[in-house]
This record gives structure tokens, C-alpha cells and sequence, in this order.
């Protein structure tokens, strides 16, 4: 068995046994989605996004998960508020930039996050991600919207070091790095481009493996995303049509152990 | 046949035929699944939070639910408009304490509408009810959290009688009373646990059988509780998986009729 | 083949071919079921509400949808600087009035909407839409609420014409009209009105099939109702139970194309 089977398998593991409580601030659309997906797995999700709460929630968190869709401006205070507090317990803060580069609101607002407080993991798609390079990181990662390639790896291994946390790109092979360490997935199916929530979920569902990894944040964060492409690759033999598709992914996330893992889990670290 | 499975097939053929409107205050993470349960059973869900329309809505409607998950200050002003409002024109109101203990804000927020609103039932998990209950009621019910003691029963009909409510208390084993009567209910799965919303939707179906019941609170609710529970038992049949076992839960609560129900319902009246 | 039909047809596969981004402010019960309805049938949703994004995320986008379920003052605002944005790109919009005639905050929103932009298309309801016109439409329409009478058809028509819009009434059978065409549409299940969010669903696949319908306003719309009602039409030979219907109406909006459709549409231009 691969050492990160072994890995994914013992996260996994810590995950069913802890439930470890995840603070989740995020958007509207994917509220109920990502609740399901952290309950399916074994984590404690928790949803609150009130200035007047998120300092006292975040303290009793084992994660902490900020998510910009659907942004207003008072939620991007409770997000600092919470972050700065998630910091100073010393939980991993797992950052997804939905529709970073679409509009300035989104841009600026995880540019804010980011200056204010320290991410563990910035999770995206690649256009999200690159989007928040420097200029020569965007440039570099321009060809590189749907295959990864070596040039949008190294734009990812470079952004880790200027940016101090993990880079997680999802896409149909993807790539996560803290700018030392490159691993890359390819579990995972092109019906999950078709369900509404998905990548949110797996910003969650990172979360919850970054809270039990004890600091090992690559590694935790490459196992959650083999987890979780595995669990499609399972459920795909169910359905690839988009509902049922969903359904039988909930119900994979809640039943793949040991046994379905072994041998299936796609990440190869270069 | 039990008088209280009588009960609840009047209760439930009477939503079916009505379609009872039930006004929701509820939090953004089961918005979606509060109305597709309230759907199914028969009634007509209608959520709507802003000041402006809050007291013309509850006007309107035969019951109103606030659940405080993902509470925010404007909405508990509302919370209050709305109570007020159902306390005038004599309709139930169910109070879902989500996370109450958890937070400040939520423990306050279910202190200020408890004091400014008459609250007909208030229903949640054994922790946050008891934490909303006296120092006294506190240390009677705390080591109860999992499984229903004796002790937590008489911490409930001591809250029911302080608290002028029907207090319901949902867990393995469930506990409904009014201070006088109890209700123990012992329908419902333990994957149910495993799919978020359900026990906000439990609340959602209180509030349609309190609609219908001619002021028989405790007995509506003991009611809600056991057949919300035994469509839990038999869409496990189909799956007990979280996924699938959600859609095969809305189905049996669109489904199940006093066929199922006869000698069904685990409710005991002590 | 009916002419409609291979309209249809021919506006299917632009979306599938374009993916159109659908820019959507709408409730927060159906936000999740919106963008998965979008996403099976192929077009690209997002959902964003603030007034510090609307305007770009409009002129970024293929067709708005606006929906005012759940609404509030400030979405108000921020609905009425999307439309006027997408009237100045050339966007349709498509307005769904949840709820109007209920309260005074929803009815008087409708009419702030439709006097600051131009609305392309106004889906709703026989008692939503019948709420807005005039006191002589109100008359004309009053006996109609459940079936699609004459007095129903040229109340819709009257009110295309004075609001110059396309008038969309979804029920039992359909009727979409510019003032001068009338669609009659009978495809659809009595299923539908026991999930929830699925009007709106149909407000948004509208969107979807005006924004690559070259201004043929009422031809999309009937296109979109015929196509979504055979939807359902098929998914029932899966389930008429709510929940396991909503799946496979997802699945067979992401599945269904050109040899499904041929003979199956039942819309009558009269």
C-alpha cells in the first residue's frame, strides 16, 4: 500500500472517531450541500456567520472554512473576526475563492482575508487560484485553465512560498503543493462539474482532514482530495447523471473505508 | 388500535386536506429541506424573514417556526414581530433552539423571545434544552445527553411548568410534555443523525400537526414526533445510507397513511 | 415535427454548446435546486446578490433572473441595479414574482421592479401573475386560479400588452403570451407543486433558453415550459414520490435531448 493510502486511511479514521467540529462560513448556494457532505464523512459541521458568534464559535472548532460566494460586506468581517481567531488557536484555516477575478468584490475580498489573517489552504479551481497570483504568476498559468500543466505547477509551487500556505487546484487532474512538496490527483469525475456544491464540499471535506493531519497540511489536503475523487470514481458506478449522481456520492462519502481505498487512491507525489 | 395512532392519522388527514400554511423563520442551511418536508406531508410552507412582511405573513398562517441556526440581529427582531403577531391571532408557535448553549447570541436570542413571545412548543436535542432551563434544571438533566434518564424527564416537566410550553426533547429515545402528560416516543433511525435538517424538519412538522390539533399541544406533538420517526424506520428499509436514505425519507412522508401507521407508532404515554 | 419542437430542439443545443452564464438573484430556499436545474441542462449559474457585484456579474452574463421569494430591502436595490444593467447590455430578464399579492413588501417590490427596467419575461403563478395587473385584469381573471380559462387567457394577453413583457402562467396547463402570440403548454405533473423550488427552477431554465433565443421572447419561453414539463413527464416513469421525483427530473433535465422531445412536446400556439 502507498504511504498516502495509509495516511488517507488514518485521517479518515480520526475523522469517524473525533467528528471534529468544522466552522464553516460560506455561501448561500452550498449551506445545506456542504453540511451533508461533512456529516456523511463523520465531521461535525456548524454554520454560522453572526459578528456577534463567529469569535466564540471558531474557538471551540477544530477547522475553520471561509468561502466567498454569495459575499456581502458584513460577512467579510465575520470571516476576519473568525480567522483571526481560528490563528490564534492554532486551527487550520481552509479558504475557497468562488468567482475570485469575476468581480472585484470577490478579488478584494480574499485579497483582505489574506492579508489580515494566515491560511492553511487556499482551494480553487485554476482560473480562481491563478487569478490571485502576481502579475507573472498569471501570466504563467494563462495556457493552463483545463489541463495542469508544468508551467501552472510552477506558478502553483511559486504562489505557495509568496503566499506562506497550501495550494490546492482542483480540476481533472489536480494539483496541490505548500511549495516544497507537489502531489497530484487524478480521482475524480466530470459529472462533479455538473452538481452545484461539489468543490465547495471538497473545501469542507479538506477541512475536516487538515483538523485531524496534525500540521501535515499537504499531505492532508492531497488525501481529502483523493478521498473525495474516489468516492465520485464509486459513485459513477451508481449513476452519471447528475441527481442520482449526487445521491449515491453522499452515500459513498458516508460508507468508502479501508477496503474501497486500498489500491484506488490516484495521488502520486512528484 | 391506540387512541394516540388515532390521533395521529386525524392530525395527519386533516394537514392533507387543509394544507395548513406554516410560516417560516428558520436558518439558511435547511431553508430548502424544511419546505420540501413540509411539502410532502401536505402542508404549504412559506419562509419569510424580513420585518416589513413578517407580521401580514404570520397573519395569514395556521402555525409559525423559528429555528435559530445562523442567526443574525435584523432576523430576531423579525423572530419577535412574527411571535407577537401568531400570539394575537392565537396560532402555534415552535421554537427550534438550534445550538442554544453553544453561543451568546444564540442563548440570548431564545432568552428575549421566550420573555417578549408566548412560545406553544420548544423543541430541540436534550443539551439545548436543558442548557435554556435553571441552574436547578441544569444539573438534574446533565448526564442525560444521550440517553433519556429519568432524571432529564422530570428536568423536562419542570421546564414545561417554568416555561408555560410543551417541551420536546428529540433523541434516541424522545420526550414530549406539557408538565402533566409525557410522551416517550421511541419511532426513528440513527442515520437520521447523519442528514443535516432533519431534526430543524421535525420542528417544521410539529408546527403543521400543532396547526390542526384544536390547542392538543403535547398530544400533537407526541404525534409529529412518532410518525416523523416511523417514515425514518421504514425509508431504512430502502436505505440507510445518508444520501438515499434523505430521498427515500421525503418519500415516506409523502407516503405513509393510516395503513402504515396502525400498530406502529412507539409512543407511551407515562 | 411541430416546428416548436425543433425550436426547441435547436435552443437545447446552444445552451448545451454555449453553457450561457445565468446570472441569478434569487431565494435563499431554492439557490441550491436553481444552480443544479441550470447545471443539468447545460447553462452556467451564479448567484450573487450585493450591490457592490451586481452590476459586473450582469454584464458578464447571458440572461438575469430575479426572484423575490425571501427578499429584502437592500436585495431589492441590488435587483433593480442588475436589471437596469442587463436592459443596458441587452440582456433578457426574467422576473419571478414569489409570493406577489401575499404581503405588501413582495407586491410593491414587483412594481418598483417594473417601473425602474424593462422585464422581458414574468413567470408566475395564475394568482401571482393576476395580482399585479390591473383592477379589470384582477376581475377578469378571478374564476380562474386552477384551470386556464378563456377570461384567464385574454387577462394574460391584456397584460402583455400593458407591460410589455411576455406573460408566463405556469398550473395545470400553461399559458405564455407577448400580447400577440398565445402558447398553450400541457406538458408537466401534478408531482411538481409538491417539491419545492421547482417553479423558480422553471423561472431560471427559462433565462437559460431566452438568452440564446435572438430575442424571440415568447417562442423560448414556451420552448422552455414544453421542455421542462416533458421532463417531469418522463421522470414520473421513475417516481411520483417528491423526493426520489426531484432526482430523476434532474437527471432527465441533463439527459433528455432531440429523440425524446420529437412528438412529446404538447404545445398548442393559439
Amino acid at each position: 500500500m502507498m504511504e498516502v493510502e495509509a495516511n488517507t486511511i488514518e485521517f479518515l479514521t480520526r475523522i469517524r472517531q473525533k467528528a471534529p467540529l468544522i466552522h464553516n462560513i460560506t455561501n448561500f448556494v452550498v449551506m445545506n450541500s456542504s453540511a451533508n457532505i461533512l456529516l456523511a464523512i463523520g465531521a461535525s459541521p456548524v454554520m454560522a456567520h453572526c459578528w456577534a458568534e463567529v469569535e466564540e464559535m471558531a474557538s471551540r472548532a477544530s477547522a475553520l472554512v471561509l468561502n466567498i460566494g454569495t459575499i456581502q460586506e458584513d460577512w467579510l468581517e465575520s470571516m476576519i473576526i473568525a480567522a483571526i481567531t481560528a490563528n490564534s488557536v492554532g486551527i487550520p484555516v481552509i479558504l475557497d475563492p468562488v468567482g475570485a477575478g469575476a468581480t472585484k468584490l470577490r478579488t478584494e475580498a480574499i485579497e483582505k482575508i489574506m492579508e489580515d489573517c494566515s491560511i492553511s489552504v487556499l482551494r480553487g479551481n485554476c482560473s480562481e487560484i491563478l487569478s490571485l497570483g502576481s502579475a507573472d504568476i498569471k501570466t504563467k498559468g494563462v495556457d493552463s485553465s483545463l489541463s495542469l500543466s508544468d508551467r501552472t505547477v510552477d506558478a502553483a509551487r511559486q504562489m505557495a512560498i509568496d503566499k506562506k500556505c497550501v495550494i490546492a487546484i482542483s480540476g481533472e487532474e489536480d494539483c496541490i503543493t505548500d511549495g516544497n512538496k507537489v502531489f497530484r490527483v487524478r480521482n475524480g469525475q466530470p459529472v462533479m462539474t455538473r452538481v452545484t456544491g461539489i468543490g465547495c464540499g471538497l473545501s469542507a471535506v479538506t477541512a475536516a482532514f487538515c483538523a485531524v493531519a496534525d500540521n501535515n497540511l499537504a499531505l492532508a489536503t492531497a488525501a481529502a482530495f483523493g478521498y473525495y475523487g474516489l468516492c465520485a470514481d464509486l459513485a459513477v458506478k451508481t449513476s452519471d447523471k447528475p441527481g442520482s449522481f449526487e445521491v449515491a456520492f453522499i452515500d459513498q462519502l458516508y460508507s468508502t473505508g479501508s477496503e474501497e481505498i486500498e489500491g484506488q487512491l490516484k495521488i502520486e507525489e512528484v
